[in-house]
């Protein structure tokens, strides 16, 4: 589809987001046992057929090095044999979960004998937008289709022969399970317009989900008449409190920055109570300086760690995704929850203390999507929280706010019996 | 402010958009006693205030004349001592609520040791547009407030004396219970203008919800950059079966229809199964026509029921708000079904039926925010099935569906408390 005429594309979009709506009809009907009989399937198709995606995977390998993508970037795009039975297992964990639909989520009987049941319905038609992890690629679908929903998939170009094969696999299993084929479609060009067309689409297409980039999902927001699941950014904190354990707080420091680089969740600033950045600044920054992690801090940062750099207001601003961390000494607690709120992006910041009184204060004051209490950034994870999952993470307050996994994609109605009941 | 300087009500809608902003921070951390002091002294002086409140209901009667306001208009407008302690009682029983505001939702412990609690938060500052009726003033300011929202208040320029009254009531039991000022806002001008300036200030305004005519929702949800809850309008249906109770079908079509006209879930359109046309049809035609309801319909309904005017393709996506109901015989459930789902709204929808298999193939099928079994289309409302006051019915499925009312203006944060739980 590469290079076609722009009214051609449209056409595309169109005729895919029409048939992710037929598909979505269907899939609201169907019971668990369905949806569970095809992820199964799925994942047994998915083992079969290694060598397959393996050999697809190769193509996209080759033309990375064309692409000019870094060691990392080249490393979330490479499947293995190990790589391909973690995403058979999971799409037999997510078969696993209770189904979602249908379940009533609350019921009371009115004083006049009235039935009033509120039951969970899918959404409808999920866009997802995603980088070039193809694991992804199975994922997303599992979440969509075990929540009733169809599934448009809008991978990266860099994924494009992995991400094929395997939703080749997985419509393949629809096929044979009795599920609607386009309730997986997978958007078969790599031209930027085509998520102009669906994100116009709002008779077709309930909801996108865009991950990737600031720049892409801004673009995303500013053009879809739908709406979005998102979070721009994960500027995460973590504040010592005065009264810490700092031998707990500097292991939380550590895990949180150094776990894994590049990621939503990880701490991009360290805010410390000025009663124990005497004790604690020194020591904190040989450690991160040990982990080859940059300092950038404020005057009494630079004063007592080596090799700290002063940060400017930009720095406390910034998700860094890679080994640079911003400091700042507080003089209070109510300084580093208004300093959080204010710098923060609203997605997951940490406290570190022993006293009762502070983490209810800041777990109450903090604005963000999780608020963590002696317990690193990272585990803001749908899979660390328990929700089985997550097909991205929300830093919205409307409808679903941190992981969101299949729950998050599902709505309600009211369904209401009576006997003649009426209006008085 | 009629007339001033574009830039002066722009400076004036952000000046008010930053106090509610303001507010709904100290809102937020207020316990519920404190909120329920404020409602119960909001009450208490709607009632001591009664004469003042009915003075200035009388500038906006005398006004509606020159306005041209037909007698449902004014009625709506028009304030009296019962119709005040009515008033005041609605805020004494949101009083009486439970408050929603950290309300743990959900919660569970990790395999680690890791508390994951889901806890209920404010959606922050809810912009209201709405219509001539004062009594929605302090409805709607009891709902936002006690859900720990900033309201700003867009009331109609008709009710604009009497709306002004109870909120300068209500403003000043805030300031005796410690609540922020700013918390309920009335715009103060009835310049258009300033919707459209409110509409852009989604750094400050977190949703709107617009109630009036299909217009100015239109409109509304055209401009917003924040979310908006809404219906655009109530097509509202009853299907009656081919084994329905025809006496209990009768009863429900006249209450459905006739209970009150003109608001958005009264019944529209109604459906009739081919095997009891026959029989059904002349006897409702009968008991509408009493009523003064003007029938529209297939060319069956127009062969039996006198009087009946044929219906256009149009007629059966018309929402009348009016003495007018369309009517057509359908061969099948499953085709009522898909009537319902093609024309209809996604309001409420309602079947009469004595076949469990249909009542459930019904309240499957139809997609719709309230699907009722034997029941007036009329209860779908959020006193109604027990939910409390609501601000408004949603047809969307994002966020909030059906009736909205303290719940649907919240949203949730994670709280995590570890141990120094690490991410592995």
């Amino acid at each position: 589809m590469m290079g076609v005429p722009d009214h051609d594309l449209e056409a595309y979009c169109i005729d895919v987001a029409r048939r992710a709506r037929v598909a979505a009809g269907e899939l609201g009907g169907l019971t668990g046992a369905q949806k569970d009989a095809w992820l199964r399937r799925s994942a047994a198709a998915l083992r079969e057929q290694t060598p397959r995606v393996l050999a697809e995977n190769q193509k996209d390998l080759s033309a990375a090095r064309g692409l000019g993508l870094g060691a990392s970037q080249v490393d979330r795009l490479e499947l293995s044999p190990a790589r391909m039975e973690e995403m058979a297992r999971a799409l037999e964990e997510i078969a696993a979960l209770p189904d979602p639909i249908g379940q009533v989520i609350e019921a009371r009987v009115r004083p006049s004998g009235l039935e009033v049941l509120k039951v969970r319905v899918p959404l409808g038609v999920v866009l997802f937008i995603y980088e070039s992890r193809p694991n992804v690629t199975a994922d997303a679908a599992a979440i969509c289709l075990k929540s009733g929903n169809a599934v448009i998939l809008r991978g990266g170009k860099e994924a494009a022969h992995s991400s094929a094969a395997i939703v080749q696999v997985l419509q393949d299993a629809a096929a044979e399970t009795g599920l609607p084929g386009d309730a997986v479609q997978l958007v078969s060009t790599a031209d930027r317009a085509a998520v102009s067309h669906f994100l116009a689409l709002d008779q077709y297409v309930d909801l996108v989900i865009p991950r990737g980039g600031e720049g892409l999902i801004r673009r995303v927001v500013a053009e879809a008449r739908m709406p979005v699941i998102k979070h721009y950014t994960g500027n995460c904190h973590v504040y010592v409190d005065r009264d810490a354990d700092l031998e707990m707080a500097e292991r939380l420091v550590v895990n949180a920055k150094c776990q894994r680089l590049g990621v939503c969740n990880t701490a991009e600033s360290l805010l410390v109570h000025a009663d124990i950045a005497a004790v604690f600044l020194p020591r904190i920054g040989r450690v991160l300086g040990r982990q080859g992690i940059e300092i950038r801090g404020d005057a009494e940062v630079c004063r007592t760690v080596a090799g700290a750099q002063a940060a400017t207001e930009e720095d406390y601003r910034t998700e860094y995704l890679g080994p640079i961390i911003s400091v700042k000494v507080v003089a209070s607690l109510e300084e580093a929850i208004a300093h959080i709120n204010h710098y923060g992006s609203h997605h997951t910041d940490a406290i570190v203390t022993d006293r009762l009184a502070a983490a209810r204060a800041f777990t109450r004051g903090v604005d963000s999507s999780a608020v963590m209490v002696n317990a690193s950034t990272r585990l803001n994870d749908g899979g660390q929280l328990g929700m089985g999952a997550e097909i991205g993470i929300s830093t919205d307050k409307f409808h679903a706010r941190g992981p969101c996994g299949m729950m998050e994609l599902t709505s309600y109605k009211y369904v209401v019996y009576g006997a003649g009941h009426l209006r008085e």
